[in-house]
């Protein structure tokens, strides 16, 4: 039986052994917060990485049998995965085990539990750790990820209270901050301030490397743009999934944002400098305003 | 009389004591390769923190009296200013000085040099330093901005040979690698790698003070956003000038690569995710490219 306060969880099954998932156990084992952990994933050699990192006890390519027994359910792939593997992992999931998960997107993910759980739908408690590196893998992780950063949680009208309770109080552990969100403000928000961020920077990325001279372009892309296009190196097919899942929310922010860039286009074209600067500096205040929340 | 080997400018007029003129005074006087500095400017306070730094040894806000004995004039101010200045000094101009400047855009510059300077256009040495920094103004200076970075040269067919290589071992003193270019393929690499990603995040930060729940959103973008919208504090007023003045290039610039974002949106509506995850890891091998001319 887990118990909530300190925080102990005797059996947990970690679906997708990664950087979101690796940092999360090694706090919660640092803490002395778990007790077993079965790790699920399909690379060996990653999976044998997390046992001689102490992050998972044993591993195992079967969700199935993963989680049986176990007492937590955290899902962390691709958010594109998710509802197949809740498919693989219900008919042995424990009557009063909590599944959770990390994903960059809520509704789609709430919207699979609601159909492969169906009244079983309490056990669900989603969660947003808004954390992430330039690179992945169990062999990026550490214990100091979510430290000061965001988790979003996004509970349902029918989250058991309690079960609730156990996922804020696990990753308090990280020293992260627990907020709560509504599912649909929550894709609205991460879709506008991370999902277009990571598009629009891929297109960067892309269209530079149309351009004839591009070893130029790379060469004095190298510079301010350098930092800019960190987030190109995230993993291609864990933003594929995530653009697919928020699609209904990311869709017109796209076009809104294109639209923004192609005024802006036309305002240089009719040299209107006065309304450029005024637009820039207006971008120059919003921006400090970001930088206020750093704090 | 400027010497070559090593570079001494006996007189020099710095016209806009900012970021860029000053960080490049800084080495020339620590290098002992100037000897008077005369600052141009508008506002009191730089101009006296300029004197109080070292950086300048008086200043006058009057450009045409500032460049009377000046053997080399260095033009440090937001490109659309260039031509008015250039006309203010081109009557007290000696006729051995040395004109160069620092701009981004090296189209609009030359054309603007040869509608004033005319004959004497053998006089004036395009240069173009790319460096900068978060913050601006003389008191943002600093001695070693332009180590590693590269300065841009586009001589003309007209510049005087001996012109070119004073300023060319003027930039060495900064540690800069000092490289030529064509004028049309400058304005055409800096537009991707350079103009075309302010553009890109000053509309961000506009698109994001637009939406609802603005706080919420400034309070969403301080993580990964935060890197990446570092140039938006960039002087607006510099960029806008920068805009209009690469105009040509940039605006064909902007609509292709917007149009590449909607073409993103248009793949992500038709559920192409195998395309996404192609492109997305296009991107990041582009990426690791650009990473590895940061050596």
């Amino acid at each position: 039986m887990i118990s909530v306060n300190p925080v102990y969880i005797p059996r947990l099954a970690l679906i997708g052994v990664g950087l979101i998932g690796g940092s999360l156990l090694k706090v919660l084992k640092k803490e002395n917060a778990v007790g077993e952990v079965v790790g699920v994933g399909r690379g060996v050699e990653n999976l044998e990485l997390a046992l001689s990192m102490g992050v998972i006890d044993r591993y195992t390519h079967d969700a199935a049998a993963a989680v049986e027994g176990a007492d937590m359910v955290v899902i962390a792939t691709p958010v594109g995965t998710f509802e197949p593997i809740l498919q693989q992992i219900m008919p042995s999931l424990k009557k009063d085990a909590i599944v959770t998960d990390v994903g960059s997107v809520k509704g789609e993910i709430v919207d699979a539990a609601r159909r492969v759980m169906g009244e079983r739908i309490e056990q669900f408690v989603p969660a947003h750790p808004i954390a992430g590196a330039e690179h992945s893998g169990v062999a990026a992780s550490m214990v100091n990820l979510f430290v000061d950063h965001h988790i979003i949680m996004t509970p349902l009208a029918e989250t058991c209270r309690e079960y609730r309770t156990v996922v804020d109080q696990m990753w308090r552990l990280t020293e992260a901050r627990v907020v709560d969100m509504d599912i649909e403000l929550h894709d609205q928000v991460l879709g506008v301030t991370s999902h277009l961020p990571h598009v629009i920077v891929f297109a960067l990325i892309d269209y530079l490397s149309k351009q004839e001279n591009q070893a130029l372009h790379y060469q004095f892309a190298a510079g301010g743009l350098y930092d800019l296009t960190r987030i190109a190196s995230s993993d291609a097919r864990m933003w594929s999934d995530i653009c697919l899942n928020n699609k209904n929310k990311l869709i017109p922010i796209i076009r809104e944002y294109a639209a923004e860039l192609l005024r802006m286009a036309d305002q240089i074209e009719a040299d209107e400098g006065d309304k450029l600067i005024e637009e820039f500096q207006h971008a120059k205040r919003a921006r400090s305003h970001v930088a206020d929340y750093r704090k």
